[in-house]
């Protein structure tokens, strides 16, 4: 069959420092993660990349709930009206904002199917739901002894994207939105701070990715926030990408909404919101991450199937007895627990030969592959490839040993991914002090491939937002985050390399998805 | 406080015999599961309400798996043309169909903020996704290897209605749509069959209702399919109510959507295709088959909580140690399984009364009630109630005892609730050979009280829609379902009362919602 070809040296094309926008399009349609639909900006997110999400979903839910948050569902329309309330946040949704004007489909004169019966107030299909959840919350709290109110909601949201990117940008997308209410501008902000670190954890811990953390410059704040928390992640093209955000919203949708409590001091208040949120980016996130130049690559608490047997069946005389051992091995480990849940193992059992099985599991990023073929059942061992080690490395290893060693060798994977994302984000972070030297750090040497840049800088910055715009216009470059002033990143007073004016600290720059 | 006083000899009011649909709407608030949004049609899914959701959505999820179905994610969108390439399906489904025919929000010269950006082709909003879902299949399938395709979906999808009913009937509902493509008529039938039993199963055991399951007649029928199987479930007004259908497509959503693939003959065949679904309309089943006039009750296996402890804290001296007694009884409970997770204990600390707090969880439907308090310190005994009997009964079990009996109390209360819900459908099932009888069966003594009447008639039925018609505008009475032909309703051919003319089989008929 044509398609049975040995695969080229590397079986994504094009490589990653080849074309990496177009290398990122082809390692999801290889892993069969998702695809484009036919609905402009909208993806169909297929098994392989849904069942990445339900593992988010469900790990990232488990430290919601330790947190006390619990889960509910508010409406997929806002009226037009609640949209209005707040102006920052109008402002800032009103350019990508799906409108339903119609509640009926008729045929007309000419026989076409036509909207019909039209609704007296359209309605916005949520793009965020703070206007929708508030009308609710302004019902259920009357008094202090209502607060705190502590719910996350798992849902679709819909933004308007003129330049969609499969994951990282399209017009319809997954993601969880938590909604607080307290009775103290203090205790909001503590659950701000908190739900920032639970993300933090998480994408750190679980999807193997460092970050840096913390608050987002004016310009980029969510619309309407007093304040937002941010993640920045630096992906293999350099560039930065948003992990999860954490907003404060002071009283400001509180009094958009009408929260408002009967206070300990007998007074009226309004309650003081936060909101955060995560999303389907994310998985773009991890992919850009951590996927090389044969396929997607998976941190193994993430992945869906964490092992794959391929029995090697070439004779029909010992096919039998090579699949009672695949199946038999996999039971083993199917009995072991990797991160509170059992090992997850699939037997492939087609008839394709074994290289076009061992390269789509390869692609799909599997965590580990064992191939298990006649001979291994005489000599009594198997051959296992991780992931993270390039393609043909095999280790053999006795079968009767394999159970003993699997959760240690998924444990491995996943450490060895955050190293390795540690360190190409550390090898191209720089601490910059001059104009000059930043200008350098973020002009490719080829225009051709603008990926090819410095990364993050490490920079002073005067404050202002004139300083943060010329650097936008000059680089694309903009302020990703201000970092909390913490042990790992104390304050160091020093001076504005573009301003030359003072500087409370270092912020972190970057072009950015 | 005004609020404390002892609630009335029914917490809810009005009664069920009183009336049904407004007793109804107060359980639902009592309980505080989910209440009407501002958005007309819509709900709010309260954290009780949704955690309802999780556990069905958790425990039929690991059903769908077990028969290798995949979950996936498609657009929320569907354009208007896709939506009329099959006639039946548009016909069915246009009256009710959410349309988005704008991408913008814009202020005017009034500065009132209004739709902008037209769309070149209206996006409907998913009312079920046969046709979305098609498109990316005809994609996806190529050859018989590709079948079969066994995909569900977990999502909201949008009817507009205009006479909603909380959680029976709302404009957005939750539910998940299994679509799955096969190779033979044959496969495709066993699908849709496997499917219904695989809800018939986790109606029965999971949420303690038992169902007739058979055959929609072609009036009642999915728009699109050749052949709709369903579930009818009776709650306590005697009306019935769909509790999940799976239906048969023949290959008509494959010729629209055009899903052809090359057979192992070398021909160009379509695919034959099923869907399958069920949703938060199943909580108001639920509800309608289980709660009291106390509020709700609920199935242990799907409770989000399924013990409570009540300490009881009079004395200050005294309150640390009934406080730490609840917790380590807790402790003790939260380490036992029930139906393969751990049992959820909540310690209710509040100060507000033990007959206040005690009459919360009685409304919310929570199981097992445990008191705790100075005196049982002393004697060893907590007073143990369960939520299927008199709210007033209390059983004093030794406090060491409890964790013993736990799980056994569980499952005596899962196995309770189905059989008095199966005493209540064989009470007012009655096989009928007359049409005056029938005629009389379904007419209410009060109408008044229109939910007074029969109940499920089991009368033969000469196979045509006139005599279904007749009977519908007479009555407001139709066919739930035609019982398939098994050991448990074997065909008994006879005369069908209304016509005279032969029959094959009873049919199940039924008010319904």
């Amino acid at each position: 069959m044509a398609n049975q070809t040995t695969p080229a040296k590397t079986a994504i094309t094009p490589r990653r420092d080849e074309d990496f926008p177009e290398w990122y399009q082809q390692v999801i349609r290889a892993a069969e993660m998702a695809e484009p639909s036919d609905v402009r900006g909208c993806m169909v997110i297929r098994p392989w990349g849904y069942g990445i999400w339900e593992n988010m979903q469900h790990q990232l839910d488990a430290m919601f709930r330790a947190t006390g948050h619990r889960n509910a569902y508010f409406p997929l329309f806002i009226p037009l009206s609640y949209m209005a309330k707040e102006a920052a946040h109008v402002e800032g949704f009103a350019k990508e904002c799906a409108v339903v004007t119609h509640s009926r489909l008729e045929v007309d004169a000419e026989g076409k199917l036509v909207p019909a019966s039209p609704l007296t107030e359209p309605l916005v299909i949520r793009p965020t739901s703070e206007t929708i959840i508030g009308a609710s919350y302004a019902k259920w709290v009357q008094s202090y002894r209502d607060l705190p109110i502590l719910i996350n909601q798992w849902c679709n949201v819909v933004r308007w994207e003129m330049r969609p990117r499969i994951f990282l940008r399209t017009t319809e997308f997954l993601w969880q939105e938590g909604h607080t209410v307290h009775e103290t501008e203090e205790e909001a902000r503590a659950e701000t701070k908190q739900m920032l670190d639970v993300y933090e954890t998480f994408v750190r811990d679980h999807l193997a990715i460092p970050v840096f953390s913390g608050e987002k410059s004016e310009s980029e704040r969510f619309p309407g926030a007093v304040q937002t928390l941010c993640l920045e992640a630096m992906v293999q093209d350099r560039k930065a990408i948003q992990a999860g955000t954490s907003h404060f919203l002071g009283q400001n949708f509180a009094r958009a909404s009408g929260i408002q409590f009967h206070s300990r001091a007998g007074t009226q208040e309004f309650g003081w919101t936060t909101s955060w949120g995560m999303s389907t980016r994310l998985i773009g996130t991890v992919i850009m991450a951590h996927a090389d130049d044969d396929g997607l690559v998976l941190p193994p608490r993430i992945a869906p199937t964490h092992v794959v047997i391929l029995p090697i069946t070439p004779k029909e005389e010992t096919r039998a007895q090579v699949l009672a051992a695949a199946d038999k091995l996999a039971g083993e480990l199917r009995a072991l627990n990797f991160f509170g849940a059992p090992i997850e193992v699939e037997v492939d059992r087609r008839d394709l030969g074994g290289g076009l099985k061992n390269w789509e599991w390869i692609k799909k990023g599997v965590p580990l592959r064992v191939e298990l073929g006649p001979r291994d059942l005489e000599s009594g061992n198997v051959a296992v490839s991780r992931r993270d080690q390039p393609v043909k490395a095999k280790e053999l290893v006795p079968m009767a040993e394999l159970a003993g060693r699997a959760v240690a060798l998924l444990e491995s994977i996943q450490e060895n991914l955050l190293a390795r994302a540690k360190q190409l984000r550390d090898k191209h972070t720089r601490v910059i002090d001059s104009k000059e030297e930043f200008y350098r750090f973020f002009t490719p040497e080829n225009s051709a491939k603008p990926e090819i840049h410095g990364g993050f800088a490490l920079a002073h910055w005067n404050g202002t937002g004139e300083v943060e715009e010329q650097i936008k216009k000059d680089l694309k470059v903009t302020i990703r985050c201000i970092p909390f002033d913490d042990s790992q990143n104390p304050p160091e007073p020093g001076v504005c390399p573009f301003s030359g004016q003072p500087s409370a600290r270092r912020v972190v720059w970057a072009k950015s998805y």
